[in-house]
């Protein structure tokens, strides 16, 4: 077999077996195959696409180019969630320490900011002196004390995603659902956890647009994960808007608290003990959807949650006052309150628009080496179906010496919009797919 | 503008313009696009394809990553013929002579073969010491004294080809006609010819299998020449059998020597007599076709053919008096005579296959570093149409000691058919195109 066999058959529209594609993974990983044919390759995937035993494949051979973690003598399944991204989603922020005080293993590793979406590492970075880069034996011993640890990626774990997810940014073959399901799902599987919980944001704010795309890829995920022996559910929630009412680092984390405190009912808190409860359902702490969401409720209103959150932040080496005192979190020393043009009802909040601003106030990032200031960001003080005046406050802006802060009022007058009626309510939840097992 | 996004064009069906193109040829040539990059882009190209605009755009860049040959002074438009490549396709060894002799100058630019095909620079080289690397000053003086020069590409003609071409090669990105088209015509329009006479083949021996096809490769060169100013007709030829009677490169010398020595009527002829009146029309030396016709067989007929090539041997280095005394060209130690199993006519004589066979005689070359024998080859002793009898000699196999003659008899017996009947005869020429200007 020569590469260019192998991209020509691809090429042609053919089916790559098993082995060529472990061939393929490998000769990414130990540089046997130059970047000039891969990037070939991966283009003739994006326009050919992958039948779904291509993409089991292509998932495994990317998991077995670095270690599969275990974790001996759990008494329960471990489980993580992952997000497909978007903007003000913080839920890994509140699912992790609330599955754990359940009795969920969760070994979450998650990824930065890129672009207008948030990143779960820059927002746990933002609590002082919080360390999500752990080694793996430091995560295991996490696993079994605490019962939950919060990192990034480590090196072992899918070296060849790494590798394919640099060259695929610079090649424009990033935009392929077959792609993004290996990328997702090897480093998930790669992790060890016998659970997944997909969370695939759809809309305005989110990599899939259409709620058909999401539906593709969501389908896409779940048959990987059980083609793998995970256990994976997804759910499709929107993000025409941002989740929640905070988006930038420090200020997620506000919220985030809140959430596990009982006290920020709404979309953000529902989703959550969703997504919570289908992860205490996998792992095996609750056989009943049913249990498992009384369970998870019961952990918000004793307290049992924020108090794991705390015992996660101090396992990290971070300052666990934050938890009661939000102050010791970065504070932007700057406020504008963006108000209501008109009078009406706040009918959309545009959340690509809010987040690039969000990144101009320097929340985020457009480079992956860039740095990011973890005080600035939003508060949204009327979210969309509020009824508002003319001159009221609809956003709060906080933000560094007034940096970034004339694009984003710009952003935010074209992001939303203010009606005479009220939208029509769209659900958090589109859908909800379950895989067979 | 940044390559990730042109790249992202072309994926999703859109046209780059002409500045896009520039960069990007200016980019791949002096390394400031990365190689990964540029095979992204190429597997797009080929997969989306290409609008005429954008081929010529291409071409043109391509054309401008180098010199574009001129000759000062001359009475006609200098003129070339370019053919797609086949087997036993010798066609350049008699045209070149033939139409310098009718007085049309004739800078040609040649290839080496590859796979199955072979090239006219192998082909000549077999004449000992013919010199096909002449730097441009001597092309030049070679114009203006013997009125043509057969050699190989100069390094400052298209510099920007053979980078693509290379890449292409090992990316899975030759088969497309946009980019077979802007590196055909690029070179040939560096070259500075005025006119162009495109030999399209197709067939089972040729890179063109199907008529349809051909004819999409014949009107892209046609339209692309005309973009830039050369006057451009094309003919579709049949290559579904050898074209002639000698596939090997001292074999195929002798056999030009024998045409333009008038003494081989058939289709070979037939076909260089056209192709020569064509560029004896396109050169301004007769305006009309049938005189034009007449003018290339009178100089066959006249021994001025011939003696036109004697003098371009002469002027490049090789021994003239190959001409006249064909046994001081290479001959194969070993002769092999194949013979009919059956009688009946002979009804195929697939090009391929004997393109494959004269390779594994060591004719031709895989790779474009590999050596060539110049004397092995095959001479067909009774081509398609021809009535045989059992036992009767249908192909002589010039070998050395044995190298490939295995395989060659297994290849020929799969290659040949011998039928009850004739089969229909398939015209040589099966269409021509001609440009608008």
């Amino acid at each position: 077999m020569r590469a260019v066999d192998l991209i020509r058959t691809k090429r042609d529209g053919g089916e790559l077996d098993r082995a060529a594609l472990e061939w393929f993974v490998a000769g990414v990983t130990d540089g046997s195959w130059p970047d000039y044919q891969a990037s070939a390759l991966l283009m003739a995937i994006v326009l050919r696409g992958m039948t779904s035993r291509e993409t089991a494949a292509l998932t495994d051979a990317m998991v077995r180019s670095g270690v599969r973690v275990e974790y001996p003598g759990l008494a329960h399944r471990a489980v993580d969630k992952h997000s497909t991204g978007g903007v003000g989603d913080k839920t890994s922020l509140i699912l992790a320490p609330l599955a754990a005080a359940c009795g969920v293993p969760v070994p979450m590793m998650s990824g930065r900011g890129l672009g207008h979406t948030g990143g779960t590492l820059d927002k746990l970075e933002s609590i002082p002196g919080f360390r999500t880069r752990l080694p793996l034996d430091e995560l295991r011993r996490a696993i079994a004390t605490v019962g939950c640890a919060m990192i990034g990626q480590t090196s072992e774990v899918a070296p060849a995603d790494r590798k394919l997810y640099a060259l695929r940014d610079v090649t424009g073959t990033v935009e392929s659902i077959p792609l993004i399901t290996a990328s997702i799902m090897s480093k998930k599987i790669a992790e060890g956890v016998g659970g997944l919980v997909l969370d695939v944001k759809c809309g305005d704010g989110a990599f899939m647009k259409t709620e058909a795309d999401a539906r593709k890829l969501a389908e896409s995920l779940v048959a990987t994960g059980e083609a793998a022996g995970v256990r994976t559910e997804a759910v499709i929630t929107d993000m025409d808007a941002p989740l929640g009412r905070a988006v930038g680092n420090a200020l997620e984390v506000i919220e985030s608290l809140e959430t596990l405190k009982a006290r920020n009912p709404g979309p953000l808190e529902s989703l959550s003990v969703e997504l919570a409860a289908r992860m205490v359902q996998m792992s095996g702490v609750e056989a009943d959807l049913g249990k498992a969401t009384e369970r998870v409720r019961a952990a918000l209103s004793s307290g049992g949650a924020v108090e794991k959150f705390r015992e996660i932040i101090a396992n990290q080496g971070g300052d666990p006052g934050v938890v009661d005192t939000y102050s010791r979190l970065p504070a932007a020393p700057d406020r504008y309150t963006f108000t209501a043009l008109r009078s009406g009802v706040v009918s959309a909040m545009k959340a690509e628009a809010i987040g690039r601003a969000a990144v101009g106030l320097g929340a985020g990032r457009d480079t992956l080496d860039a740095a990011i200031d973890p005080a600035v960001g939003f508060v949204i003080l009327a979210p969309p179906g509020t009824r508002v005046n003319a001159g009221d406050p609809i956003v709060e802006i906080h933000h560094r010496e007034g940096r970034g802060l004339a694009d984003a009022r710009r952003l935010l007058e074209r992001a939303i919009a203010i009606a005479d009626d009220a939208p029509p309510v769209r659900p958090a939840v589109l859908q909800r797919l379950q895989g067979r097992t």
